[in-house]
């Protein structure tokens, strides 16, 4: 797996851990908090540097591949013209890996490779795909590719769509850490309308997801959401009902992107077929989110 | 320029050449029929290996790039897996172009990028993109891609969809090769019914209109066609008129695949815009290509 010291990546490699797999955990920078063990090797490699995919998948030779890095800087990722050398990253680290005998894999898009402007349920196979953005055109770009490698190759390929993750280890900068953030210090919550409907999955619901993709051999997109609608507002108030700081929340003081969709959900059928369940709803999930960051002040 | 020993390659070479340009030519071979001069340099470079174009770019520092080289191979290109790797060298060199200050791009596509089931009259930009092939896949996956690099480093980017090149070089498997040399040894040209309208352009026009689109710093994507549909029948009897050799040809006894479209011509009125204008008309070409595969024998 690559990305292992990601908000997502992190949590991947625990699950893997848990259930026994033998994880090669790649890293875009040397890690000090764990230590190889029987299970698990960690590897701190440069998958932007040419010749690096290959000079690690000749030493690992993996079976199965959870890619998982990328650009992902809050807010600069959108647009960096680092996105587009990890496509070209990536496709290299698809060849590595089927050259060293390579046999699945899993790989990760976005809910940004969809046309926003639409009725705002995305379905896989049926939603068009608009990216409007140089991450949701290089993601998208992306699967065209990986999609194409997994028929050259006779390999399956799955491309996990990601939706709104939230829990440990989330960016600071992101909606949840940032209210959660704001209220524990007692300062005032800048939000915008807040009338959004977002898919919002806990991150340990999102890593389980990707870890049934690896488990069934799946092949295709998708969604990897909780299916269900729910309102921003919601979610800030929510959080600051379990703080006890509804005074300090201040809606419509964050102006709206002109572009920023009313509704965005994912229909999460094709993961529900391949027997994945979600463990935490909402109020469990953010109630987790909210422990986890009381534990790092 | 990249693909310089190739069919189109071979043509530009000498155009850019005889206009005065200072020319860093790419094989992907060692070559021995040209040596370095004042205005031309050559360099033997596989850039399908991870950091071939880094170095590259780093000792030439090219101003300008016109991308030719991919997978050529008759027949094997439509379908090789090699296809994915010209995508991911295509971005490789286009990063590597930019770092070392770059300033204009014009890269090769393909009509095979269009949905081939329409009218059969390609309009860039009107047109539906839709790849059949694992090759007009990958050449249309670049197109997105490289319109994004040009945009995120603001750098003119040009796509040329080629059409139907013919002419000195081409592979002696393709149509007009194929026929001419059937004939010219008093064998029989086994075709097709020979109904098919195609776009055929001589292969100096081809050139030609590619370093146009470089002196014009064109931006988007540009057919290369003629405009003018000729049927292959026409093509194939108009050869064997000229070698005395009607008699040798069997039209109908090769199949024409499914998915062959009756029609499929470039709309070239964004190239013609661009000040380009053919030189050779559909017989002034053919004799011209007559005359070079005469002196091959």
């Amino acid at each position: 797996m690559t990305g292992a010291g990601g908000f997502i990546g992190r949590h991947v490699l625990s699950q893997l851990r848990d259930a026994g797999w033998e994880v090669h955990a790649v890293y875009s920078q040397s890690h000090t908090y764990a230590a190889d063990n029987e299970k698990t090797a960690h590897h701190a490699v440069n998958l932007l540097l040419p010749g690096a995919a290959e000079s690690l998948c000749k030493t690992v030779r993996p079976q199965c591949l959870l890619h998982l890095a990328w650009c992902a800087k809050p807010g600069g990722y959108w647009t960096s013209p680092e996105n587009l050398s990890w496509v070209r990253a990536t496709v290299e680290l698809l060849e590595a890996f089927q050259h060293h005998g390579g046999e699945q894999a899993v790989l990760v898009g976005s809910c940004a490779e969809y046309d926003w402007s639409g009725e705002g349920v995305c379905r896989e196979y049926q939603t068009p795909i608009k990216p409007a953005t140089p991450y949701g055109r290089s993601k998208n770009a992306t699967r065209e590719l990986a999609e194409l490698f997994g028929e050259l190759h006779d390999i399956p390929v799955a491309w996990a769509r990601i939706f709104h993750a939230y829990g440990p280890y989330e960016a600071p900068a992101r909606l949840v850490p940032a209210v959660i953030g704001a209220l524990l210090k007692g300062e005032s919550a800048r939000c915008s309308h807040g009338e959004q409907l977002r898919d919002l999955l806990h991150v340990a619901d999102v890593a389980a997801a990707l870890v049934q993709l690896l488990r069934v051999d799946a092949r295709g997109a998708f969604n990897i959401g909780s299916g269900q609608p729910t309102r921003l507002r919601e979610v800030i108030e929510y959080l600051a009902r379990q703080l006890d700081a509804e005074h300090l929340l201040q809606f419509g003081v964050v102006p709206v992107a002109a572009n920023d969709p009313p509704l965005l959900i994912a229909d999460n059928q094709r993961l529900l077929a391949t027997g994945w369940q979600p463990r935490f709803d909402l109020h469990s999930g953010l109630n987790d989110a909210l422990a986890w960051w009381r534990g790092q002040i």
